[in-house]
């Protein structure tokens, strides 16, 4: 682009008049304007920083523009960009044999995309062909993407807006509801959970069941660890009934919530693990689906049924190779760790100070506060719903330089992970401000 | 990558054992190992040179490691590489104007994605939204990706592995079948067809039926442009009975016909246009749904239910500037024009030699040969099937360095866009030889 740079208003009134923005009416939409971005940082074409505090769609694992990811995506341009997916290449090769070392247990084989819904719509093939049975099991409360399938795989409001979709999904509650519960204490409420999901199972028939999906934490809808041996009891349970665990881990792997991948802090290895966003920190897309040796096996004998143009896209698994290689050799994972700490410590700070702050949630860099609207802990805004109040504190992040998701009764708090503890804290000094906002309508 | 490249072996041996490969049993699988390419050559680690006679998955419009597309991906690398879908940024306000530049009609605003099937996906959303009706038309004798709605959509063995799928999708027949007809001469073939065609809408329910997909020239199903008047024909059928007309030109467009779309052969403007492959060459994975007006003023006041993380990468929007300047500013879509009229001389040319070659058909670079048993003109190879000469054939390119892919009784035609009339002969050449193997079993 050799032409005169263009300003905030050339690339809004353009995007608005020629592009189409995703779940939103283009006439509802005041898109953010970027020329540039540099670690945690976002600026405008005049220069306004803007702190990153959602790494985009938690997927910018290793910050924006880093020197070395960079200077691989150089290198790589010059090297063998595209070729068909029959082919082996060398990005393709590597890529594959290095994400056999870092994946948990025997999860060796992979199946490359270019985005987290690609990664489950593959999921579910696999999971199908390999079983021979056709039902998926998923939450209310989850996102695995928004193409057809996906957004059946989904619970969450934006699925009902894509109905009828396709058939076999059936949706259970997750062990952390929002206002009721499955038991007094964690123990309880894994062992009643599970109980209560074996009871769906027989109903739905363990026979026709392929696969389960879980995110391993909870993502957009909550951030919500799982309870206290639930994965483990999960694990087990549908080990009984030859169902195989699918974990995507598109949001939740990748260091974000402080290990590589969220599976390695409850020792569980899933039949398939699904991935994108983190794997190549967004320079550019890619998504790929790990699968166990037996899985691996029987896909050497039968065909899988299941395809794209892009599929191991050299040029990208040689950028996700580098950005791999900044994540862990910088220590990112150890960071996320570390400034966990910082951020659970800020949030209890934050729910002290003000009323209206009624919980915040975190592991490692993965984190979500709850904004509340009384003491008996209503959240201020409905399900699928909003407040003038939450309208009014989305302005304030903006006005003051903190990029977030703010989204019924809640915000997200999910930085890169090369943030730092000054810039963690800078990020929640806003926050601190922002929450003067909703104390206002607090009613007691 | 600092380590020793890695031999043919190498990269065989470690794809097969930690990837799964597409469409395919890996134990079936043998992997092309390719460590470079230029132009309309690919080459293995030892060097020896591959013609691309497919353009890979008729994808790399512009050949392979085009000096400008990576001068560009270099430039690129250093600016913004990705921001949320909710930013205006440079490179979706350039390329988004640029393509309201290029594309028919009043299509002047576009969603992006990442692919040909995702580009279909958000098309059956927009369809159903803005025309408040569920059902989808398409076609037997289709791809539109392997996604499970998009699976839905097309009509190709490849479906039925991934039934049951998701609702809604109907399958009318092409107008151009494989051994009989919906008439004597083009004119009677285009009425009778559209008059099926509105017996089978008459029997759906036209106020059910949100949009006919099709692809202005069927791909890898034959490469069957529409019979004469068929595509217009069509057009006012469908605006008959409001139903949307999406042209799905992932492979055909982008010049691979001779015109920048190929719907500017037949003079119809689609309600949505979907494009991906040459929209970037491939050098970097990107898609786009483009849309007319009327939509795109509907999702002004009316909430559009998708989305994805890369949604306007903008990395991948300045690449696709930079593949589509190199395109169009180096006469590429004139060179398919003027090379098509070389191509269609070879098939001639083998076709009188050669009693096995049945058929060539040809639109610009976009090309097939159908190879017949007998004089009837039977296929050599059944529907869905194979033949041990079609086997040996696909060895025999393999082996003299023509990359093609052979499918049931026919092989595709579909070089990069800069070929040259003499690398197109030298292709040529090598089928000539090629088709003396399955003339040994011609049976006359």
């Amino acid at each position: 682009m050799t032409t005169e740079p263009m300003t905030s208003d050339e690339m809004i009134q353009t995007c608005l008049e020629h592009t189409m923005f995703s779940w939103t009416a283009t006439g509802k939409v005041s898109p953010l304007p970027i020329a540039r971005a540099e670690g945690v940082y976002m600026y405008t074409p005049e220069g306004k920083r803007i702190l990153d505090f959602n790494s985009q769609l938690m997927c910018v694992n290793v910050g924006h523009g880093h020197p070395k990811v960079i200077a691989a995506m150089k290198q790589a341009a010059e090297g063998l960009t595209y070729v068909f997916p029959g082919a082996a290449t060398e990005p393709r090769a590597r890529l594959a044999k290095r994400l056999a070392e870092l994946c948990p247990g025997d999860i060796d084989t992979f199946f490359f995309t270019l985005s987290g819904a690609e990664s489950n719509e593959n999921a579910i093939k696999a999971a199908r062909l390999f079983t021979g049975r056709f039902k998926i099991l998923s939450s209310y409360r989850s996102y695995h993407g928004a193409t057809n399938a996906c957004m059946q795989l989904t619970g969450d409001p934006r699925r009902i807006h894509n109905e009828p979709g396709s058939p076999g999904f059936v949706h259970v509650m997750p062990p952390w509801p929002y206002d009721y519960s499955f038991g007094d204490d964690e123990e309880q409420i894994t062992a009643q959970h599970l109980r209560y999901l074996e009871e769906t199972i027989m109903y739905e028939g363990p026979e026709t069941i392929a696969a389960m999906f879980v995110e391993t934490v909870t993502g957009t809808n909550g951030i919500l660890p799982p309870p206290k041996g639930w994965l483990q009891g999960l694990r087990a349970l549908l080990d009984r009934y030859g169902i195989l665990m699918v974990c995507d881990e598109v949001m939740c792997g990748w260091g974000r919530t402080g290990k590589l991948f969220a599976v390695e802090h409850y020792d569980v290895v899933p039949d398939i693990l699904t991935m994108a966003k983190g794997l190549t920190s967004s320079y550019v897309p890619l998504g790929a689906m790990g699968v166990r040796r037996k899985i691996a096996e029987h896909f050497r004998e039968h065909v899988f049924w299941g395809g794209l143009t892009y599929n191991a896209h050299a040029y990208a698994c040689a950028v996700a190779l580098a950005a791999i290689d900044v994540l862990v050799g910088e220590g990112m994972v150890e960071n996320a760790a570390k400034q966990g700490a910082v951020m659970r410590e800020e949030m209890d700070r934050l729910i002290a100070k003000h009323p209206s702050a009624r919980e915040g949630r975190c592991i490692g860099l993965f984190g979500m506060m709850d904004v509340q609207k009384n003491a008996a802990g209503e959240s201020i805004a409905p399900y699928n719903g909003t407040h003038p109040a939450m309208g009014r504190l989305a302005q304030f992040f903006r006005d003051e330089g903190l990029f977030t998701f703010v989204r019924w009764g809640s915000f997200m708090c999910n930085p890169p992970l090369c943030i730092t503890e000054e810039q963690l804290r800078e990020g929640f000094a806003i926050i601190d401000r922002g929450l003067d906002i909703t104390d206002e309508v607090y009613e007691g």
